[in-house]
């Protein structure tokens, strides 16, 4: 049944769980779709509208129970369960996400990095020793890893998610500037700042279209 | 009228634009909007859709003219238009991002690069030298700026974000783990791996229970 829900609502729901942890920790219990929907500019028909997917949650006129409803969409998500990950390339980027210290506490632990580079190879980043490329089937073949990481430059990275895919891995985080292909039943989400910045100029134009 | 475009819609057509490059490169004149959909994992009826908000383009099994729905697509998103950009926060990740080959080429240039950290300022990161962030609000009153890109810890983030938004920015790419606010009229997009990993892992999830 959940395999119908449209990808678009599956992708919301992290960032209704970050709010209402946020609102847990704050000591708050019970919150509307109102203030939860001002809090991250969604309306609060779209809040309702999601959230019908996974079941009834609050009642009307009363708001959410903020715990219960974060509990239920931890367990939706699998938050509070740990995920391994692996870094493929470790060049300034790659760098940076292996030692960025937002992952661990949300469950995400890096567990191998790696790279083609002779000279990155060996090099401690984190608290990991670059492995070399060349070993990332063998090292998935004993390691078990959720999710794959590329960043890797574009023309190689079709090829460093084939790799991924071809070794199990069922879910890839591509920053890579290309839109990286993967088979039916893989998941993939593209970081893509480019991509970021040309869906905003559209409203650049527009606002300097109205000043005239 | 242009005012009415739902934002994912916005936001799928740079994507589109980018496919039609690459078509244009290999010297396709013609693509169906299956073709498109194809390299994009996006249904053809989608794209129809999408782009039926701008007008009407190809002719019923016909396809796309590739070239001219590409210029088209460039016009509406100012994407053969210069924009200038401004970093601030160049830690391991500001700095990846300072240097990125892949913004210029594509019509971003970045201007002006901040941080608080003295050991930081005055710095040569890619071609610029980095200034001290107390000087953001000067600097911006005397270059004009499109983008501002945040990549400052959590903690400071909407800090860093209401400044840009004070000294006239309206559009932010916002690279800190923390959804910042904007007020009416400034458009944010968020750049979050924790969130992309979130939105896999119930898949992951999925997969997992179908198997057993």
């Amino acid at each position: 049944m959940t395999l119908e829900i449209p990808e678009v609502v599956i992708n919301r729901l992290p960032i209704y769980a970050r709010a209402l942890s946020a609102l847990a920790e704050e000591g708050e219990s019970v919150v509307s779709s109102q203030a939860l929907g001002d809090k991250l500019d969604v309306t609060p028909a779209q809040i309702r509208k999601d959230l019908s997917y996974f079941g009834r949650f609050g009642k009307q006129g009363r708001g959410y129970n903020v715990n219960g409803l974060l509990a239920k969409l931890r367990e939706i998500l699998g938050l509070d369960q740990q995920w391994r990950v692996c870094v493929v390339g470790v060049g300034r980027l790659g760098h940076a996400i292996v030692e960025y210290g937002g992952f661990e506490p949300q469950g995400f632990q890096i567990v191998g990095a790696f790279d083609t580079d002779r000279a990155a190879v060996g090099r401690t980043v984190g608290t990991l020793s670059v492995r070399d490329a060349g070993e990332l089937e063998a090292f998935l073949r004993t390691h078990p890893v959720d999710i794959g990481v590329v960043a890797v430059p574009a023309l190689v990275a079709q090829q460093v998610v084939d790799r991924l895919v071809g070794a199990g891995l069922r879910a890839i985080l591509n920053y890579a500037p290309m839109p990286a292909h993967v088979p039916e039943g893989v998941v993939i989400r593209h970081i893509d700042p480019v991509l970021a910045m040309q869906s905003m100029t559209f409203y650049i134009k527009q606002a300097e279209a109205a000043r005239g």
